[in-house]
Order: structure tokens, then sequence, then C-alpha cells
């Protein structure tokens, strides 16, 4: 931590700071300049909040100068994570992995028909929502359990893994038979009792980033689920709140390569929630691989026009088609290829 | 629903707008002008996306012009929505309420000086949290249950209420016997998991608006609480997220005065989340309840540079009584008095 | 200027480092910790940017510990400006002044009443816009210098100051014979050649913090009116962009103590561009100042319905007058009186 | 403009707003509901303000229908905008063209190594700031006029274009003689003086997005340009203001495919403001021509390290040879090329 004192601040204010670095159990070197004086504490405390220097008399401003994360960090494995699903598809290597589905599981029918053509397509990851978190409490809230058996079923005959969104807690234990990759959605970005939990188990998890969450607050809600044990950790960017509303979110393309520098874990990106709009998914999925992504999670749907939630930004099954097309080709340009489609990998 | 056909939309294209909208549900409307045609959708269908519709053919622009909520808006519940607490205290009537009290429980110690100082200084709400959501996983969590135990003795010995956070469905239970007043903290605004189960609670509800959440969504997470059953709830403003960092959060004020406005249920303010910074609390509890506020929630602490959270925004005790004294004489130019201290209620 | 290198950084990086700060002028201390080291810089100078260091090989992050600003500091002139007008108003002092009139000048009469209607509120300054920066250009774009003519003859029947907004250079100089106080909009805040000209001026100005400003940007800002000798200058807090769209804008309230605090410049709020509906100016006027505000700016048109730009924010003449009789009362609780009515001073 | 009436407005209030809708000069069309009556305004008013709407009595919500800008708009030029400039090249085609260069003219050398560089790298237009409009007063502030005669002297010697930022109409005049280019600056995007002058000049005009600008205000901006006359108008989208600090903005990629839907104007993008670091300056040039980017416009400085502005997010000049490699094999996936060096049109 760095203390910037005051200029002309008192010697009795500066012995009061260092006094209390002390106690906090930094090291203190004191700088002193004409007018002002620095106080470097040198060390690793277990815990202190620099806001509480930063209200003492006599400071001009306080410093965190370590990372809060420290497991999440690029520094702990400069080599980059890579996790490893049971059919052997990779996230975090050379490849470039795709998981499409739509948004809500409705029915047998409907994911049966979106496994084939998500498989078709190229992907390699079925996603679906079994349990609904809606703002709305009138509005579909999703199959529950009979979901997860349906998406599993459909996923097993097109050689797909199965990724869903986990809600809470208790929802963990009934998920774990069915699915490949728990999603943690962005509201439960720091839901910190969910994120401790994933931490004990022994099965990936996706971590997307909450609309109103810093890259650092990214890392540290990632450092919760690693800190449990669970090094099976892959990071999403979905977009964040910002003024406009044209778009749904602003998808901050720029966080994918800026992850990708700070942290060894796999980063995604997910257009169809960044955007919220079907013809935007498209260039946004190229500009996320452009910019470094090591996968992408959208929204497709056999019909999107009567999908049961988020049709708008559902892309019709030849979209999907089409733009796996597109990213074949883009890959190479940044040193990467997509995965096979699974229907490769069986063969 | 209102949908703006774009201009010289085909025959065609607004057929197919129709033929949804009747499907939904929706008595149509028809205005056909030189260059553009609007449907104008009469009913209330159980549930449609207003954004389904903006991606149609042919489309300009579609508008949701029925609010979502409706237990939560003003118009349920025209007279205004008190909530009434065991010792008499009432939230939503002419009487500011005061909550006050510490970040986190630390010790018996703290809490039962705590609870002296709030009641002292006038509050009736001692606030504390027993489970602490913070943003590292290295920093302290929270006493638990032992630290509800705490809260009860101290706030019994003082005749305050108690208010503490709950994170999750599991604490609800072991919560119910020892607390008040249940706080839904900014993180869990949209943790609808939670509001359900909250409203099938027979116990108040405080609340909080995220950083991230518009006016409206705070009301349609009302709506969840509301429509379990549960109409003891009150809504908070604490500060949201924008692009000023001298702050913690930006504190809306005016969502206040909105609040009141679109909302029967009571609005206070939490100025210590709001700012983040002691020296600004004061001046930001007097501008909350000069803009219409019911009540403040604030953090206090016996001594914050000891704290072992949020010191840095915890007021001095002899601030909180300073302040309490400053809104007693504001109170009534907004026709408002403060609520007596409970000394006086129980007296 | 402080420098914390990356855990484990080398020899040739830090050297590097030091090397280059030294060079722009910096007498350098170099703290070495165990894992990692901290440079700070001592010294002035003249202009250096801190983003440069950032990304120098080896850094972990670099911190510019002296404010850019000096002037605007409070530190400059610790007792706090006051800014004299003609008829002996003073901004800054112990007087709140109320600053009040429609958006647009829009003709001899509507401005002559208004004049009226704000003398008789209890208002010292008349606003009104000449010069019109509407965001369509099919937008009623102002009546110009003729506005100016009849802003000052309506002024001065009613004792009242004039308050206008300029909007390039070209304007400062026909306006002075007309105004007492130029105003500085938020989108031209950081419009600095216009800053730099408002600098030679002697007359006195107000700027208005930007929609997205920082309030360190507006720090800067009032710089270089400053640093060009014009030492009459107000800050005004008028509302932030934020994803809240309820409001036109977010009123950051607290931007007024902490500007208060960093600065000895007055601070006023403009409660009319904060929320931008009507019924919310009463609730934020009193909420600016409760919170420490200097003076308030406020729309207020003889009919509000017929006005030419504006019209939902502009108050109703008696709205006014009840505002400014619980402003009265208010005062006194935050140490302040409201300036007597200038028929009062004039009397 | 349609206006939904709150449930059970009164006939007062619904005759009092289609009474204004009709002086106005829309025809009205009504339509009641069980609970609610809609009242759709047909017709094209000169100038009205939709909010003035918004806070009649009984009104629920009004909603402008037809957009505020006709000229921009897509449909006013379906086939989109080509800028043609004097050496051949046009921006808006099926070519994508590259401004790249220093922030700042420092000095002949500078300016002709530069021009050198960007011309060998394969870009057509040599980009820099003669007037430099800085947010501390104590910063560099430019060459002036004779900046603008080294860029035209370096610019000729290599055949490349020269586009540099016009911050106030006195500099329109001088700037004519050197330049192919003006560019409105982000902070300018709102100068609306300053756009109707360019409106008045024949020369092409690159106009940027503000830091809080949404998308429909960008175009209502350049509705002033051409509503001046002036068709050679290109956008160009440099980040806006959020929550996050990592970055100097957050590049907003998904405003160009929504401004490539909206208008008919080319559409560039500015990665070098957007994210303000060097190392993310390529992967967000990929990621803007890959979403539809018309063109880049970015910092690159002879020797970024002792540049005297922007240092931090200029590329050294072998980063822009290899990344316009990269762009070169990426457009054809777009379905477009990379305009060749100026080199090559003029062999």
């Amino acid at each position: 931590m760095i203390v910037a004192m005051q200029d002309h601040s008192t010697d009795e204010q500066i012995q009061n700071v260092i006094e209390r670095m002390v106690e906090l159990g930094f090291n203190v070197h004191r700088t002193t300049g004409a007018v002002q004086t620095i106080l470097a504490g040198v060390g690793t405390p277990a815990h202190f909040e620099v806001t509480e220097f930063q209200v003492l008399p006599g400071v001009h401003q306080a410093y965190r100068i370590s990372s809060q994360y420290k497991l999440a960090g690029r520094g702990f494995r400069p080599e980059g994570t890579r996790v490893t699903f049971p059919n052997g598809v990779v996230v975090g290597g050379e490849e470039i992995v795709i998981m499409a589905g739509p948004c809500s599981v409705e029915s047998r029918d409907q994911i049966r028909l979106s496994a084939q053509q998500v498989a078709t397509a190229g992907a390699q990851f079925l996603r679906g929502g079994a349990f609904k978190p809606r703002s709305s409490p009138y509005s579909f809230q999703g199959m529950g359990v009979e979901g997860l058996k349906i998406m599993r079923e459909a996923a097993d005959e097109f050689g797909l893994l199965v990724i869903t969104e986990v809600m809470e807690i208790s929802q963990i234990e009934p998920m774990l038979e069915y699915i490949d990759c728990f999603q943690v959605g962005a509201r439960n970005m720091q839901n910190f009792n969910l994120l401790r939990e994933l931490g004990h188990v022994r099965k990936p998890v996706l971590l997307k980033r909450g609309i109103a969450a810093t890259i650092e607050e990214v890392l540290l809600s990632a450092e919760y689920i690693l800190s449990g044990g669970n090094y099976e950790l892959m990071l999403c960017e979905r977009g964040i709140r910002t003024f406009e509303t044209y778009t749904r979110n602003t998808m901050d393309i720029s966080a994918i390569p800026v992850l990708k520098k700070l942290t060894h874990l796999p980063v995604l990106g997910d257009p169809s929630h960044g955007v919220g709009k079907r013809d935007l998914v498209p260039p946004m999925a190229l500009a996320a691989v452009a910019a470094g992504a090591d996968g992408l999670l959208m929204e497709m749907h056999p019909n999107p026009d009567k999908a049961m939630s988020d049709g708008a930004q559902s892309l019709f099954p030849e979209q999907l088609v089409q733009l796996v097309e597109k990213l074949r080709r883009l890959a190479p340009i940044v040193d990467r290829t997509i995965a096979p489609a699974v229907s490769q990998i069986h063969a």
C-alpha cells in the first residue's frame, strides 16, 4: 500500500498513519519531500481496507498496489489454463469453442431439434436454461430438473456437452448428474455463497461478468471459486450497463484482451446478451473472436419468433451455420482454429 | 403495447405484426397515416416480451405501455403502505425512522456499545451484519448465527429493533427468531429465488436498489415479494454505479421522490453506502430527508478506525448524535417529524 | 508520482523507469521489497502523463499523487471565494442565492413577466438563454443579441442580475454589455478555448459540470479560467448521465459537499436539468441546499405548457414562491440564510 | 407521437392532451380501452418536445415515434454514402481505409518520419493534431497553423491525405488550405455552432461520438452538418465513458453495426482513444473491422515513449505494419478489402 500525505501534513498525522500501517503488518518506508510525504507499505497483510486510510486526517490518497487476487492472476499460471471436458473438448487451448442453444428449455422436441441444429452448425456445447431468473415474477420461470434431463438426453444423442445456469446452492446437487458445466449468470457474479460452493465442486464453471462489475471484481469473484480448489474455471464477457439504450447492454469487447492479459483463465464472449438483438449477434461474435476470445456462448432457437424468452436475441439456425463458417475463416488470422464439430470428434 | 411501423412498411409486415399481437391476446387498433402505421394493442396478456416485436420486419419501435408491476404501483394503495413493528414503530407514516449500527457484528461488547450509542442518538433500529458478503474471499466473512444472538440481546436491552442482511434462502429460517426486519442487499436485488421466499415470510423486508438497477427494476423486484403475499416491504436507495470514482457510488437522491410517486411503499436512504466516506454521510442524510425519504439506514461504529469492515464510511457516535439533531429540525420543513427515540417510546 | 513495479520486475526495467522519471525532473526514492519495488517521484515537473508510465515494461501501476489543479484547490484559498456582484449580492458567503427564469428568451413580454415573478419569489438573478444549443437542428435556436437586450431591460426594472449562457468565443464581446454573469453549459465544460478566453474577462463565470465529467475534470476546467486571471468563478452540479432513464440526468448531490471540500469556489445546484421533470425540482432543490449548495439555478416559466423549450422541467411561478419559502426555513439548519429578495436590497 | 394515458385518466385530461396535440399539428387517433386510452398523433409538426407531454396531468408515457433525424437516416440514401477524396480514395465503399499518425504535431522531423512510416504500413491518411484541446491548462497545447503546414508538406511527399481536428469556428478558414478532412472531436460533438459552420464547408468531415453521447445523439449531430448542405460526412466510434476504469473509455464496438443499420454514412473506429493502451489497440482494431467498420483512425508515433501527448496509446511503427497485415487478411471475411497503400495508388 502507498499513502500519499497532503501537502504540509503534520508530523502527528504522518506518525498516526505509520502506526496504523505497522499495526496491520506493513514495513513502512518514508519519503519526505519539500511539501509532501509519501509512505510506502511493503509486505502483504492478510486483509486491510485501503479506504480506511483514505479518510485518515492528513491523507491525500491511498493506493493498494498489490492485486487482491492471487490465484486468478496471470502470474499464477503464465501458460494459461486449459479446461478439458469428458469428450476431449478443451477450452483455453488453440481451438475456439462454440456453445449455443435456446434461452429456455421449453420442451423435449424443441431441445432435440436445437441440439441437432447446434451440432450441425459446428458447436461443441448445448446451452439452455432449466431454472430461469426473470426480472418479472409473471414471466415464464423454467422447467426445472425435468429440463435438465431433456438437455442431457438431447446432448448425448448428438455428442454435445451441456452447460446450464445454476442460480442457487440447492440446485448444485441435482444438476451434477446431468450437466458438464455450471454457468454462473451475471446477476450471481457476486453471490459469494454460491461461488464458494462451486469452489468445492469437481465440475467446470463458466462465470459471467455482472452488468455493473469492473474487470477487477470479475477476477475477485473468480478468486472465490479458485480458492475453494476448483480450477476448471472460465470467464465470460456479456455486456455491461451503460447510458446507451439502443442495445440491451454494451458489450465490452476490450474486456476480452484485458482479461487475457490479467488472468490465465479462458475468456469467452456472449454476444446474445451483450447486444440483445439478433442481427447484431454475428458482427459482435466476429469481433469477440477477433479480439481474442477463447469461445462464444450464443442463443439460437429453432423458431425464435415463438421462443418463450429472449426470442429477439436468438439466432435463426441458418444464421448460426453461416456465422460458424465465417468464424472458421477468421480464426487463423488470430492464430486459432474453430474446434471441430462434435460429429467429427466422434467420427 | 404500441407498435410503430417503419415509414412505408408493407401490408404483409403490418399483417404479421397484427397477427402476433392478436395471438398474445391483444385487441389491435390500427392507425394508418400517410407514411406510417401505428398499432395499439389493448388488453393485458399474461406475459409477452416487447423486444420480440422490436425485431420483427418492418417495425420501427415497440413500447410496453402498461407497467409490469401491479402490486407495487402507487395506484394499488394510493394512501401509502405503513409497516408497523412489534414495539409500535411505524415506517411510512409521518415519522421518519433511523436505522444505525456497525457494518459487521464483531463482538458482544462492540454490539452492546453500538446499541447504546444508537439508542441514545435517537435511532429506532440497530443494524449490523452477521453474514458478510465481501468482494474478496480473503476479507472477514462475519460471525453468523452467533452474531444474530448478540444483536438481539443488545437491541432488547435498549428497546431497539433488529435489521440485518439475508443473503440466501437457507439463512431465512435461523434468522426469523432473532430479527425484526430482513434486509436484502444491493447484490441480491435480483436474486429472484430469495425474493420469492421472502414473499412467503411474515416479517418485514427492506429491499435495497442494486448498483446497476433502474427504478423500474427495483419495482419489479418488489413485485416478487409482494406477489408472494408479503406486503410489509420497504425500499432503499443506496447509490448506483457511475463513472465518478471519488465517491464509492453515486447516491441517486432523485430516486427517492420518484419512487414515492410511483409506488406506495416506504422509501429509505442509505448514505453510508451511497458515498462511502464518513464526512459525506451527514450532508447526504440531510439531502435524503429533504427529498422525501421515510427513513435512513446508516453505519455507525463505536470506533470506526478499528472496524473490521466499512470503517471509512462509519460515523463516529457523536456525529450520529449531531446529525439526528439536525434531522429533527429539518423534518418539519417537509411536513414530517423524526420518530421519538426508543427510550421515549418505552418510557 | 508513484510507480509500483510488478512482482519480480527486472533491474533493467526498474532502471528504465527511474531514468524516465529523472528525465522529467523527479527526484526518485526507491523502496525495495522482497518481491516488489516501489518508486516514489518527488518534485513537480511542468507536465507529464501518468499513463505513459503505466505501459512501460515491468510496471504494475502508476499514480499521480499531486493534483493537477493548483489554483482551484481548497488549499489555495482556504477561507473560500466570494463572488461579489454590482448590486451587492455575494455568492459563496453565508447567503444562498437563487437564480431563476425561463430556458429561452422568447419575447419581451415573457421575460418581463418572468423577471417580475422571479423577483417576487425572492430570486436575485434572472436566467434565460438568448443563444440556444439544441440537440436537433430543427428546434428553436434562440433570439440572440435581441434576447440579451430584453433580459437586461427586464432585470433592471426589477433589480435583478442577468446570467446567460455563452456558447462560443465570438459571443463574449457582445454579451459583456448586457449581462452580469457568463454561464458555461455542460456541453462546453471542456471547450478549452472558450474557457481560456473567459479567463481573460473581468466578469463572473458560472461553470457547469459536463454530463460525463468527473469531479476532477470539473476542477481542471476551472483551472483553465482561474489560470487566465479570472477568479470570479462559480461551479454548478446539474446532473450526470447514467443508465437510469426515468430522470433526464442523475443529479449527483454528493458532488456538492465533495466540491466544497476540494475547492474554494462557490458551488451551486441546477435541479431543473438534473432531473428534467417539474415535480422533482422542489425536492431536489431542497436536497441540494441541505447538502451544502451556495445557491440554486432553476427554470421557471410564466406558462410552462407554452414554453418553446424545456417546458417540462420549468416550475410554475407559484411553485417557485412556495419553494423559496421552504428554502428560507431550511437554510438555518445548515447555518445559512437565503439571500434577501432584491426588492428588499433595493428598498 | 403516441401518448399512453394512465389507467382511469379523466375525460378532461384526455381532451387536454388531444387539444395540445392538435395545436402542434397532429391528427389524433384515439383508442379507448377498458381502463386505458391511447392517443396516436399522426403527422410531422416542425418541432415539439415529447417531454412536455410526459408531464401533463393523466399521462402515463409519451413516445416520439418518428426519428428526429431525416437526412442522416439510412432511408435517405439506402445505398450508402461514399466520400471521395482528391487522390481517389473513397470511404464508405468496398475498401476499408486506414488513418494513422501521432496525437500531436511536434516537429517537422517527427511528422515527416510519421508520414513515411504510416504510408509504408499502408495507410491512406496522415492524422495529427495541430490545435490540442487538453484537459489540463498546463499540458502541451499544440503548434497551431505551423503544425498544419508541416502536415501538408509531409503528407504530400508520401501521397497521403491530411485529417486533423478542428476545435472552433475561427480555425475552419485557416485550415481549409492545408487539410483534406476536418475531424470533430468527441468534446465538440454537440458544439452545434461549429457543426452548423461545417455544414457550409465544401470539405469532408469526420464526426466523433462524444463520450456520453447516445447513438441517436450522434445522428442528430450529423443532421446539423447534413442540413447545412455538407454530405461528405463520416462518423467515428471512439469509446464511451462507463464505470470501468481499466481502459480509458469503453469502446462500444456494437455502435458500428448499429450505425451502419441506422444511417447511410460511413462509420470508422478509433481504437486508440477507445482503450487508451497501446497493446489493446490491435485486437480492438481487428474487432472494429470484424464488426463492419469502414475504416480505422489510430495513433502511431515514431517514438511513443517520447511523445508529447497520448504516448501510452500510440502504436510503435512496426505494430502498425503488422496490424495492417492482419487487417488485409481479415477484410475478405466481411466482404471487404483494405484500401491499397498510397504508394500503389500513385504508382
